[in-house]
């Protein structure tokens, strides 16, 4: 444990020399952050060096977090995560950050910090950090061995470097001296990340409430986080998910109420969807059913990895017994099941969606089922779920969502959270993370209302460098590479934006081929042009207008000038005009046009 | 005016004759609707006769509303609405009722009723009414005005039989005695159906909810609505969309305050953004901008002349010097302006969009501006909206939308306004409209909770015939024609889901096009084969790939026996099947497939 220090540490003089440009600090001067971490003596020439903060993924965007931190020759990163494409980036499995800045620089990465095992913070691992080098990887229990189950699909795990940490653990990682504080989330071993520079502290929290009564876990630890506020923060950078909802977040106790309530008094069996990731809500659930009698069958390849890690960390503590193998649910009384499964946003093979469209080998469903949806829905599923929901229904099931009754807590800070935050660590400069642009404005407010003056609040892109030297930070106009990088079935690429615009033109109006085989010695038509067309119009109901098209280009090629099929380039874009023209005008739509001229 | 009699008429007992058959009604027996719709006299052989209803859209969707109702030789529609399209339907415009049922009955069509003026419930009238020869369309005024005023894109609108009615009228249309009555929704001029059939009364609600303090309009009249279930009520169709939600809808009034609290504090211009169809939202916004001596512009081609139909027809009555154009709008003091706009659920071309991305001609956002989203956000355009606010907050502006603050009233009837709707008509069936399967189950679910037989409570699908005689409804398991037809570009199609299947697998991992030219005399290539791909792979990081396959087409083909070339589709085949799997087993990718065999 680090010590701590009275408040009125003189060296906190050293901070803001020109009163004009000291900045007003919440309710106080804020601290010398340096002065208490014992491990770090600055040098005399230290200021000549900067540190150096630019969030490369989660500020324009809820997903694939990750910060970099640099100081002289340091590099550590925080978080490396994925993020679940958009609706406009087909076949895309998902996008990471981009690590073309670190280029070059991988023997200067001194370590990647993880602050907890939700995939928006742990999966870009197995795709980023070989790239890296495979820098040492530190983070609790909990999230490593989830970090070690993912790997088991990547031939390299022997390469990875995962260390455990304690969360009292002081870190020494080059120029850094790193400590960690405990918070909630809707997962165990989530974690703020304190990382001590020679300019000072800047705490990540990455992603928190503050749950007065938790489940299986204590409640984050607000005496030590009032000390590091002690000590004094530099800056804050923090979760903006919830930021912009009212009052508190919920406790996941809470609703352990109205989930006991629910399965105490179900008639018939009660299956719920839920994330894997939410192992809070799962010992919930476990617990919950064990005390009442019932056996768990859970569904999904990572909800069941995800137990298993919990168990054996000493996390979940129950009767192995009342976990049942799926196959056997039919040899228990209907009111004596529960089911705990994956795919509570819709998604496509995930064990919600094959229980509801009759796929799913073990579990039918029958009046007298309850389906309980045990999360928020992502924004962009919405459609989705609804389509679930009718489904199930349909099938006879009781469904019941967060709309109706509240069986899901979400694991996010709401404004009085921040305030809270913000109140206890009174840091000098505030930088909203983890969300979209809006949702860090409507962070940032929070700040302002409470009297950080606003050029301290900084709403930074993604990439966008922070400097800061003698206790005053620039949120500058550089940029380090933010582009998407993509993960598909091909591996990992930032060009694939290409590939993503021409599926996009040809999900809007299809596409149309245009073959023309001509004779390379007289220029002249050897047979009609073949046209093919898919996803533009239905053909069986336009055959006129093909037949006009065909004898269009037909007409074309044969009025063209011979010579000009010297330049195949020419005539193809004539082609692609003409055609394109001609097919806007009798049906509004813009295929793609792709003509292809055979000379033989 | 409809007389009204006393709830104990002795002709009720001609109902459920069966005792054993007859449904328990809600807390009485219910009356004999016909009793007094003075016009109808119900001979001796109409029992041979069964009321048939059918609701052709929206009871599997919110959108695309058409009811059907069919006594004998007459047919009756009330609503002919459009819906907009999901995601996986690109290309298509919007989705219209299927009035495949309707072909060759289109003289047994009486009128076609609308209750109230938004798109969903007029939307179709222009694609559809042309093929059902023109049947007379009745509404109230407001209603009839929109219609019209979207009849002028069209050139058959002399065609049109559009007849303004009063709400206390009443409308003999064939076997039908038909009244309306008022109901409270966002838009004025919305009213519920009465339909008096010789079976019984049915009462279709149309969207509705109760608003004790409207704005503009009556409450919803609730004294003529008890005559209306004191007579006794058969069946009650009501809308299902905000069912699912505890209490009572929030009064347009309510919010009334909020806004007029925004826009009297906004230090710069405000911009409100709302569908232009909300039209008692856009009243209170005009007449409290006048109230506080700002002036109006209008964004939008629907928002103009929405308020330009309402002003005429006397629902909006303010000063038209406060309404001004546009281009005007710099001529004002920033905190005068107050502009109202289309695009608040991100519509691409609508004035919102353009504002924020800075391509709308007289409007710059500048700091000091506020953007109020003044409307819900309808499922599936989530993301939309978050990204319209991210770019808004990134031009300067703040952004207020109604998770901050009540800035918008729903217009759908909540579970607490469907319990008073339920007691005051007490009908004997229940049939929950106007929403997906599962708004409909928990539609249904309230009636049930308050007594309704679950067999008296009918839970439809698009088509799903019922049919109600000698008091006693079934739902049958016959469907009427429902499938979707299309609106696009090319016109009206019910076809369309070929093309759209087509498309959606383009979007998904694109084509590629393999291009073999063969001598006919000989069966051999007469050069290397063509390959196009478009949304497949990046082709410049993969060369290589597409090189290989260059050569393994050839190959194949080489290696094919001559003979076999007399059947190219056996050989295209041939080439699909072996592209396919090769380049699945390089990228795990399955483009579409287009082998093109060139005989010269």
């Amino acid at each position: 444990m680090i010590s701590s220090k009275p408040a009125s540490h003189p060296s906190r003089r050293r901070y803001g020399s020109s009163p004009q440009r000291r900045p007003a600090p919440l309710n106080r001067p804020p601290g010398m952050p340096l002065a208490s971490a014992p491990a770090l003596a600055s040098s005399p020439g230290v200021y000549t060096k900067k540190l150096k903060v630019a969030v490369l993924g989660g500020l324009e965007e809820v997903g694939r977090n990750c910060t970099l931190i640099e100081y002289g020759e340091d590099i550590i990163l925080i978080d490396l995560g994925l993020q679940f494409p958009e609706e406009d980036m087909p076949g895309i499995d998902y996008i990471i950050p981009n690590m073309n800045y670190l280029k070059g620089k991988e023997k200067r990465i001194r370590g990647i910090i993880i602050t907890h095992g939700h995939y928006d913070h742990i999966g870009g691992i197995p795709h980023l950090v070989p790239n890296l080098g495979y820098p040492p990887i530190y983070a609790l229990p909990i999230t490593n061995a989830i970090i070690k189950k993912r790997q088991d699909d990547f031939t390299d795990v022997n390469q990875f470097r995962i260390h455990n940490v304690k969360i009292d653990d002081h870190l020494r990682l080059g120029a850094f001296d790193i400590e960690f504080f405990h918070v909630n989330h809707n997962i165990p071993d989530s974690m703020a990340v304190v990382i001590n520079t020679p300019e000072g502290t800047v705490v990540h929290t990455g992603d928190w409430k503050f749950d007065y009564q938790p489940v299986g876990e204590p409640p984050a630890d607000l005496q030590r986080i009032a000390k590091i506020g002690d000590r004094g923060v530099l800056a804050l950078m923090s979760d903006s998910t919830n930021a912009m909802m009212p009052g508190h977040q919920t406790s996941e106790s809470e609703i352990g109420v109205n989930l006991e309530d629910l399965i105490t008094k179900a008639k018939g069996r009660i299956i719920i969807g839920a994330f894997s990731s939410l192992l809070s809500r799962i010992k919930q659930l476990i617990e919950i059913s064990e005390k009442l009698g019932k056996v768990v069958a859970l569904g999904g390849y990572s909800m069941k990895s995800n137990v298993e890690i919990a168990k054996e960390l000493g996390y979940m503590k129950f009767n192995s017994k009342i976990l049942i193998d799926m196959r056997q649910i039919d040899k228990y009384p209907m009111n004596k099941v529960v089911v705990i499964c994956t795919g509570a946003q819709g998604e496509k093979n995930a064990t919600l969606m094959r229980i509801a469209t009759g796929e799913h080998r073990e579990i039918k469903l029958v009046p007298g089922d309850t389906v309980v949806f045990s999360s928020s829905v992502i924004p962009g599923n919405e459609r989705t779920v609804q389509r679930l929901k009718d489904t199930l229904f349909r099938k006879g099931a009781e469904v019941i969502h967060h709309e109706m009754m509240d069986v899901h807590a979400g694991g996010h800070a709401k404004a009085d959270d921040v305030k809270l935050m913000l109140s206890l660590l009174k840091p000098r400069y505030f930088v909203p993370q983890h969300g979209n642009h809006f949702m860090l404005r409507l962070n940032g407010k929070i700040a302002a209302a409470m009297g950080m003056p606003k050029e301290n609040i900084f709403i930074a892109d993604n990439g966008q460098v922070m400097e800061f030297s003698k206790g005053t930070g620039v949120l500058t106009t550089t940029k380090l590479p933010s582009d998407y990088v993509f993960v598909d079935g091909l591996g990992v690429s930032d060009e694939t934006n290409v590939v993503l615009r021409d599926r996009q033109a040809l999900a809007e109006d299809g596409m149309v081929v245009i073959i023309a085989t001509v004779d390379t010695k007289t220029g002249l038509l050897i047979q009609n042009p073949d046209i093919i067309s898919r996803g533009f119009v239905y053909l069986k109901e336009h055959k006129e207008l093909i037949e006009d098209l065909r004898h269009r280009v037909k007409k074309l090629v044969v009025d063209s000038d011979p010579k000009s099929w010297a330049d195949t380039n020419y005539i193809r874009n004539k082609i692609r005009d003409y055609v394109g023209q001609f097919l806007f005008t009798k049906t509004e739509k813009r295929p793609m046009i792709l003509p292809v001229v055979i000379e033989v």
